[in-house]
């Protein structure tokens, strides 16, 4: 395939029409001040500097899920995200009986609130500090591996300390590519209680057909409630639990936005590649992305021939079907984007413009071997990955990670708590625990059979050197190029295992490494046999990521002064910690050809409904549209009442329930979702394509008031005009 | 599934951007007059009077190719069409050392034109006239059978004096369901030779996956050459023969267009129901297109199947593949298209309101009777389709079809020329010759046996009241329930068959009847069989559009004069006769929340390009585009030459081809398709979301200056400012 770029010239002639361009920055909120004449000329009209403090208004209301953001609508701990990010919570209440999912879920009353699905957390920040001294000090005279061991120790020990206040959950995190540590101090609310969920059909409306699709009417909007003890303490459900009084709570608009309009998302970004090196970069889009997608493909129709439409397998991978489904749409779309914008072409170029800088000035001489060196390394983590990207494959069976992360537990309870890798430490028991025991809902022997066949037979088509003797000779596979010999061990290893069992797994959380030894489960064996060969790679690994800690921070400190001197303001790439991104209501065109209009309509719904999932909304949803029964919550420009609206906001996955905030910091929607020209923007944000998708807060009200009547919650809110 | 409708509030609102409607409107040239302040209004200069002379400018310049439309663009015959519509031509005179579909093919010289197609024609209109009293003359008092046949008569009775001047075609059409008749007369320019087609990758570009779709960037035109004998009469391919020198040509002009300038298209229109009875409509979307379409997604998969990728018989069923895949596109979007616009609903509030009309004057009474029959009619005719639907599929083999073909031939030949059928007439030996040896380049014998399997299992699926007993009879059907019975019966057909030889199929055409019925071929012995039951359904068919004739021209003509009432102006649905469509240039919003922008670009084209066919433009095209190498083509308002562009225009099939005018009547570009949104249009135009698709004319005089260097043709049109 030839590639193809264009040069600025022609990218900019095709968007002469765009009125203004996407802003990039996924700013941390201490950066903000510095940017403060850019909010104001956007439109923010709060000032920049209240924004910094992560403990007052309005990012005091801002919390996390682990994994989604959301925020506080209420004095009385009411917390609304995306209905995507609590659908786990009303999936678990559901019963054929009562199917919430169906039918929506609301507690009209406190007391009929129901408990989250377990290991449901909200997390409220309460302090944040900065460790980059205690982290990094004398670490640069270590070698790769004692540096990357001591980093993690000290990150682990700054996080314990934190910790010793119950009730919070801490976390070390880097920026800048180990330039900078922060700690994170959190209240763990672990009473979380599901308030109010709208049925799928207008919660998931659209499903997995217009998953990163623009035009979108989903109502992806959902009402937690964070209960704690009655002292104010972080508690574990109980009766006598009361709902959190936050210290600050957003109002909700009622009068919306319009397009052109001043709107910012504070949420937790999870991650994103925007320094990556050419070379990952080429190895990633060149090769990696490619393989994985077309593996994905088949491990889709792998998991759909073994787990056919309507049994009782099918049901155990629905959720990892969709999983899989949005992975391999999100990796085309980031192939496609990657080859639009001449990804590639563009990091070369930005690394050549990078090094002409440097050499412009003898002072930064300093900086070219760091990055020479980084650039060497990041092509041996490349290399690395794509040896062992077919032998981590053919290790994905459920059960041989089962057993993988047991005798690693008992390998590492033999070290002190402190000194345990992350993960393994007791603070994590109660998440591993949780993990063994859901694999009950998410594993069938014969799917996961299948599964595991697939990967084998690639691995076995891999040459030589990509195969791991250790590995080939636990499993029986030297010599081995029959299907039937491999249908005949894998046979075996699910015939003779007892880590199906929840009771079984659960109670080996306890066994010391002989009793593990002495097990006589293959999948046990395996992972004994294939232990050492494991920790030797996350040695490698490790020896790296130690190497990286020394030259990434002189990487990063020349590209961003590089950037500052060019007019940009740099930002850390995301690392799932608090930030801001801001920007307007604008539509876009994502293709020569055609244009995004920057508001969804009430109409648009009753226009795509077909009456069968995913496009099927209630009946009395399409009563009340084609009534024109708007209510108060018509936008005059489009006639009608606004569904989903686009920005040019700066986000990525983690940031799904963020709350959209307008220019007086109400709450005016919530971020759910990104077009798909923009899922490449983790590796090079494109003003011209780059829109994420918004549910419009007078849908969530008019939802709320007209369609489920959750009259109730409207007046628990702050609603104002 | 649920229907719903939008009211029409409802509609209005969600197009409230919208600057202009659509102009609804296949206007025969004679009703130009009447609506000449309207084409002035949408920005028509010339002199709409002028437009209804056929045989004068610009109209005398616009031509049939059988299926295409075409114009004249040089005083030396030179005519412009679709690339889809030539295409023909370029693959069979394509070989593997000259593969012209590839590379293009430029003729330098009128030496080096190449012959087209066999069958390829050039009609061009030289009178027309009324024959509707000579036609209808005392036919209300026939029984239906006598009216139809007597109607069939006389219009082969005024085509055969027509064509007694020879080298002309000539065709009687009806008009309004049988209110009006028109002779139209023809030069037939059966000299037709290929000048110029670019490569496939511009001419075809984007190909299935782009088909229907906007946005859109295909380069689809291409030159023919008419050729007469020296005396300028018509004449088959001869060396000494002369370009043809047509009363008119186009003038192309190289200024084009811009958003919202006037556009009309002159063409050749196949067919529309716009004036279907709700009885047809609901058969035709509540069942007949959406079976259809289910059995057309099998067809297309059994044929994938017997006729693998790489194999001899795919690149014979190629051509099939493309069609029904284009036929099963289109369903979908018809069948999406009437059920978001709510059809079937708006067809019923249309009878309502005629009714209604009807009832309010006494004088209307005698409408109602004839519509009431009508309707009847409708449902009788829709039952009768629903009948013989399987039937009709489970004799599609094609073996058989040429059986039937001959054997009817033999029939028809015992009588005199004037009363045969028509397409058994002498003047249609020609093309019926062709017809059987076509059949070589598009049959293979395993892939016609698996699609005829497909199509008796769903005939043997069906209720015994759908079941025909001549042929289960004739096929060993009977009591038969067993896959393999009848895969030996089918084995045994195709075994046992000469048919599949050309010889032996031309040879045939000589044939009498008795000659035929003494055969032992199988194919022929099921077409002897089954012959008196097809007459039998012939017979009713042609009783019901018996009936049909004397009742529709009273539903037309109230239907009209309601529509007159109403502030339209009525016309009749197409009939593959001479039409013109006035509209403006224009973009649209297909669906809520999407706008599609009225042109493409160039840099549209490197967006799209992936270097794979469809999206492989020729490397020396991107080069231009990279380097802006515009020259005089560029659209200022765009920043770059413009490619496709969009207008609110009333087309559809046969259209293809046709010279898009600007208000000059100068050539702005070709019409080559419609949006996926507007294939429902047929049935029911929806000025929101048609629109169709046009080539620019600059792009077309781009490609041929800077890629193909095709300057001699450039220079031989009449290109202007």
């Amino acid at each position: 395939m030839r590639t193809r770029t264009f040069t600025l010239a022609v990218l900019l002639a095709s968007v002469a029409a765009q009125p203004l361009a996407a802003k990039e920055g996924m700013f941390t909120p201490e950066q903000l001040p510095e940017i403060s004449d850019d909010l104001r000329e956007a439109g923010l009209e709060l000032d920049p500097e209240a924004l910094s403090d992560l403990t007052g208004f309005p990012m005091g209301a801002v919390v996390s899920l682990g994994g989604c953001s959301a925020s506080f609508v209420s004095p009385q701990g009411l917390v609304v995200t995306n209905h995507h990010c609590a659908r786990g919570s009303v999936q678990y209440n559901s019963t054929a009986e009562n199917n919430y999912l169906e039918n929506g879920f609301l507690a009209k009353t406190m007391g009929a609130e129901l408990p989250a699905a377990p290991g449901s957390r909200i997390y409220v920040t309460t302090a944040f500090s900065d460790v980059t001294q205690r982290v990094r000090e004398g670490t640069e005279a270590l070698t790769p591996n004692e540096r990357y061991d001591t980093v993690e120790q000290r990150m682990k020990d700054i996080t314990a300390e934190c910790e010793e206040d119950a009730g919070y959950r801490c976390r070390v995190a880097s920026y800048y590519g180990g330039a900078e540590y922060k700690l994170i101090k959190q209240l763990e609310v672990k009473d979380v209680r599901l308030v109010y969920a709208p049925a799928d059909s207008i919660g998931k409306y659209g499903g997995d057909v217009d998953n990163w699709m623009w035009p979108r009417h989903t109502g992806d909007f959902s009402f937690y409630r964070a209960y704690v003890a009655p002292d104010g303490s972080s508690a574990e459900y109980a009766e006598e639990n009361v709902p959190y009084a936050p210290d600050h709570h957003l109002k909700v608009s009622a009068a919306g936005l319009d397009d052109g309009d001043f709107v910012m998302v504070a949420g937790y970004p999870g991650s994103t590649s925007r320094y990556a090196m050419l070379a990952e970069v080429e190895n990633t889009f060149g090769w990696q992305y490619p393989t994985f997608q077309t593996l994905l493909t088949d491990w889709i129709d792998t998991i759909e021939t073994a787990a056919p439409e309507g049994s009782d397998a099918r049901v155990k991978y629905e959720s990892r079907l969709a999983g899989l489904n949005n992975y391999e749409k999100n990796l085309r779309g980031q192939i496609e984007g990657a080859r639009r914008v001449g990804l590639i072409e563009r990091r070369r170029e930005r690394e050549e413009a990078l090094a002409a800088w440097i050499a412009a000035d003898p002072a930064r001489a300093g900086y070219r071997t760091a990055i020479s060196d980084l650039s060497d390394l990041s092509q041996e983590s490349a290399t690395a990955a794509r040896t062992s990207f077919w032998y981590g494959n053919a290790t994905r069976a459920q059960l041989l990670g089962v057993a993988q992360r047991l005798y690693r537990l008992a390998k590492e309870r033999e070290k002190p708590n402190a000194q345990r890798e992350s993960g393994y430490q007791e603070r994590d028991m109660a998440f591993f625990r949780q993990g063994l025991q859901a694999l009950d809902r998410r594993y069938d022997a014969s799917v996961d059979k299948a599964e595991w066949k697939l990967f084998l037979d690639g691995y076995l088509a891999q040459p030589q050197a990509e195969r791991v003797a250790v590995f080939d000779e636990a499993l029986g596979l030297t010599g081995v190029d029959d299907a039937k010999q491999i249908d005949a061990i894998l046979d075996s290893y699910y015939a003779n295992t007892s880590l199906d069992e929840t009771e079984t797994r659960l109670a080996l959380m306890d066994a010391s490494v002989a009793d593990l030894e002495a097990s006589n489960d293959p999948f046990m064996q395996l992972a004994i046999a294939l232990y050492d060969y494991e920790r030797g790679l996350e040695n490698e690994g490790e020896e790296r990521a130690g190497r990286a800690l020394a030259l990434r921070p002189a990487y990063m400190q020349a590209i961003t002064q590089w950037q500052r001197e060019q007019g940009q303001l740099p930002y850390p790439d995301a690392n799932s910690t608090l930030r801001i991104t801001f920007g307007n209501v604008m539509g876009g065109s994502p293709f020569d050809g055609m244009q995004y209009l920057p508001f969804t309509t009430l109409e648009g719904i009753t226009q795509k409904d077909t009456g069968e999932d995913p496009f099927n909304a209630p009946e009395r949803q399409l009563d009340l549209i084609e009534a024109q029964d708007y209510g108060s919550y018509e936008l005059a420009s489009i006639g009608s009442v606004p569904v989903n609206y686009l920005s040019d906001l700066d986000v990525t996955g983690g940031n799904s329930g963020s709350a959209t905030l307008n220019a007086q910091g109400e709450l005016v929607g919530l971020l759910f979702d990104g077009t798909f020209e923009s899922v490449n923007s983790d590796w090079d944000f494109d003003p011209r394509t780059t829109r994420s998708i918004h549910v419009d807060s007078r849908y969530m009200l008019w939802v709320m008031e007209k369609v489920d009547g959750a009259t109730n919650l409207i007046e628990e809110m702050d609603v104002v005009e």
